[in-house]
């Protein structure tokens, strides 16, 4: 021992070099968790059910497979396909050998699936057989592609289609030994992408990493996100092209639960006798899904034997869903906010041990807000000049967000979407929120829909849930009209109920007293039909486009 | 678009650059979990509490105070000192300024002490009030020290000391404004030392990093670990000086739990009241405390109304002592094991799914064992030519892991102690066990003292636990002797109980049908006493070369 001879400084740790790899994640559960079942309601009409062990080996085959067909290192894999094995190995078997896994979500309109396997130069397309007539029509305009992989196996092979050497998914693994170890190399490497749905302009690409995903999975498994374990089975309804079904196909290797994929049925039936079948105890899903499972199960007076808990995010849920599956099912609702550029978890809402004491309709409103970040993740609400808003619960601005499963750029986009505060950076989320004392953060309004009233801002959101309260109103938008005074003031945009009679005074008069006297739209309009998009949302930037000329009464 | 300019391969992630930073837990918790207190008993007798926003902003002014004592990036900050505010203000304010914190057990050998804290060359040294007699003695033996700090306030600084210039916590940290930066740096810098107690030769030091704490931290919190959350009142009782109180300093502030430290006072009455008073829902610590705790629970016939869960690690948990807890108490115990080289979680014993049907009886069995791996880390059982063994419960063999929390190499020693397997480096546990088909592990005996007879292997702590169930036995050790045919054969050595008879021939007797055959002992010897470790462990070594020349009636 030598006390002058000083160590390196810093110091350096002693630990071992591992980085964090996602083929690391299905080893694990081959290894931890090998006879632990995955189950998946097949395309082809039957249910499938394997094991971990089983899995892992076929990963493995698919990536000696997928390097047979002259993939290398940071190629896209791209895939059209339901929630199943075979989607869940391409996960490990592209991601685990350095290929880049590329979800495309078959639901948006064919250009725009072109489009973005173009955008991501995918060298292999895997598409499940419901989508063979959809990918035969698009062939052509995806010169990108040189493999076409059916996810089937042979008897389902069609006799004839337009798409030359279509590939059998089952022959390619199946040709394989299996002789193949899982490579390490740099976390920081791509392993998924996926495509924001993008409301204006093309969608952009969020580029994943290994360290990003394992981070993201250990964050979204603790007891405060979602809080799953090898207890339970879990059926994810949310898409595994929807940003990775949320992180739900790398958690449950994660932690050796059993997994349930539906296929491509997710009505109130299906998912039901699935859930029943398989004892899920855990699932995630968006609003309209559980909507169509209550639905079910209160028309035939069912009750859930095994489901416990489920993550509702995607969009808002309603607290009236809430209580229902709470109350009359005894499931219990984790409310969840993210996007696909964070991976996407952010926050969840989740009681902290001083609510333990409060009533059941003060946790309520508590569970309603979107709630806490997971440690990794940290957000601030920002005015319009950029600087920080006291989190009160009150006061709401721009909400950014940081954390090492959020992007800093988008695929082959030069510009930075970052904005900094205080030296450091952060990313816009383009919502608009309130985080109260206790860092629960509440949606608000997207940014663009907010109404900048004289510095001030004012809810859309809040507007028209006012709104629609009046039993005359059938559908209403609450846009920005601009005022020579205040720069903006709200404008109503109503469509009334058939046969109902209702004016803008009467309406005006509704606010008084359900909102402060300052956010009371100045003007309303009464309209046939609002301008919807694909997804049901209303078009607000075509009412303000159309509304432009309007001239408010309060204007001087 | 370009689809003939390829990408670099491989694809790199677009995903924010943030390093793992332990500073982050804190400011995490001063952000999130603002209010959310954490209290301490302190070693001046009286309760202090303040919240996590305050521990941050002290934390702060502490790595300035650090600075002006001229302690640079990788310098050493050694502690002498129980579970209080001060000692985790310390973890974060040295880790969080790049220094390296350095907790040193206060009941070893004070000459174990000076030696530690030499070995680290700790440049400064924080110590409880209670050490100050025991610091005032060993000083001239830490020339490395260059600054005494008593963790106290002014009030109760000692009027004298022969300690030169030695300063009061609370005066450094107050001088500070808190106007500091947490520093981003590489998350592969040494965070902390703790020193292994090392049975044989000089205890050797495991240096954690940045990275390897904050996915330790991550991995207990999750449901098959200790499963905390934020509705959780954690009491650490396991030292924070006992391989960073297994984390629990960490996950705290990660989560946002409320935290509480009992300072010195660690008998039954003393936990309990402050078990009680602070709503403790969550502890951890080693059996021993366990045991002091009960016994004043059974006395006062007292129950816990707030405490539901506790981890119990350190050695192995007597299965009474768990059913104890469970059935009369309901307590939830979650075997754990570990070592200071893995940070120290390795296993914890938690049930899957496919048990939920089990009896409670069967239930148990398996919760006995030291269980399964957290995500993170992986093992293997390995015979003595280095070949892993099968997971059938049966064979048991030395233990091995990996992960990126388990050490690579101990501090200032060249040689690395991993051993290679299948081109993988692993790290030898000097644990022998088993490792059944789920994946759960057993600890059958410690590499050196298990007997290997003829190739086969034979607990000695099996052996042992046999004749400890004799009545006439009062304490029992096994350990290997020579023999010429199987190379070593197990021989008994008993202490009777007072006023007992028992014959050599009365006690293998007494093995039969209790374990295989060729298990059985060959000899057995009788003796008064047995040699005993300070920390009270049978030193079988002594015994071994005390019974070298024993020749036993088996041998040809």
């Amino acid at each position: 021992m030598n006390l002058l001879a000083r160590s390196p400084r810093p110091l350096t740790g002693q630990m071992m070099d591992m980085p964090l790899m996602i083929s690391s994640l299905l080893v694990h559960a081959a290894r931890h968790a090998a006879d632990t079942e995955v189950v998946s309601k097949r395309v082809e009409g039957d249910v499938h059910r394997y094991t971990y062990k089983d899995a892992e080996l076929r990963a493995r085959k698919l990536a000696q497979a997928l390097a047979r067909l002259g993939c290398e290192p940071g190629d896209r894999v791209g895939t059209l396909a339901w929630n199943g094995y075979r989607h869940f190995e391409i996960y490990f078997g592209s991601s685990g050998s350095q290929l880049v896994c590329h979800t495309i979500n078959p639901r948006l309109f064919p250009e725009q699936i072109a489009w973005i396997a173009s955008d991501a130069a995918d060298r292999v397309l895997c598409f499940d057989l419901n989508f063979l007539p959809l990918v035969e029509k698009l062939a052509a305009q995806l010169p990108s592609v040189e493999h076409f992989v059916l996810l089937t196996d042979r008897a389902h092979m069609p006799a004839q289609t337009s798409i030359d050497k279509l590939l059998c998914y089952d022959d390619l693994v199946e040709a394989e030994d299996g002789n193949y170890a899982w490579p390490e190399f740099d976390e920081n490497t791509a392993s998924s992408i996926c495509y924001t749905s993008g409301t204006t302009g093309h969608p952009k690409g969020a580029v994943y990493s290994h360290r990003s995903t394992l981070l993201h999975t250990y964050g979204l498994s603790m007891p405060d996100a979602m809080g799953v374990s090898s207890r339970d089975v879990i059926l994810p309804v949310v898409p595994m092209f929807h940003v990775n079904a949320w992180g739900v196909p790398y958690a449950a290797p994660m932690i050796g639960a059993k997994l349930v994929f539906p296929g491509p049925h997710l009505d109130g039936k299906s998912l039901y006798e699935m859930m029943e079948a398989e004892r899920v105890s855990f699932s995630a899903g968006v609003p309209t899904v559980w909507l169509g499972l209550i639905t079910y199960a209160k028309q035939h007076k069912l009750k859930f034997s095994s489901l416990r808990r489920t993550v509702i995010g995607g969009s808002a849920c309603p607290p009236a869903m809430m209580r229902t599956l709470e109350d009359d099912f005894g499931v219990e609702v984790i409310h969840a906010w993210g996007m696909t550029e964070m991976s996407p978890l952010g926050t969840l809402s989740r009681l902290k041990a001083k609510h333990e004491s409060l009533d059941a309709d003060a946790k309520h409103r508590i569970l309603e807000k979107q709630g806490k970040v997971i440690f990794g993740v940290d957000m601030a609400i920002l005015d319009d000049d950029g600087k920080p808003l006291p989190w009160n619960g009150k006061d709401s601005g721009n909400l950014v967000v940081r954390g090492p499963w959020v992007i800093r750029s988008y695929f082959q986009r030069e510009e930075s979407p970052l904005v900094e505060v205080d030296g450091r950076q952060w990313f816009p989320t383009g919502d608009v929120a309130a985080i109260d004392p206790d860092a629960y953060m509440q949606i608000t309004d997207r940014s663009k829909d907010v109404i900048k009233s004289g510095g001030e801002w004012i809810s859309s959101i809040e507007l028209e849930n006012i709104a629609m309260a009046h039993p005359a109103v059938h559908e209403a938008a609450a846009i920005a009209c601009h005022h020579p005074k205040w720069d903006e003031r709200p404008l109503m945009v109503i469509v009334r109920k058939p046969d109902a009679s209702l004016t803008a005074a009467e309406l005006l008069q509704f606010f008084e007293g359900r909102i402060a006297k300052w956010q009371i739209p100045d003007d309303v309009v009464f309209v046939d039909e609002l301008p919807h998009t694909a997804t049901g949302k209303i078009q607000k930037l075509k009412l303000r486009e159309q509304f432009k000329e309007h001239r408010l009464p309060t204007s001087p």
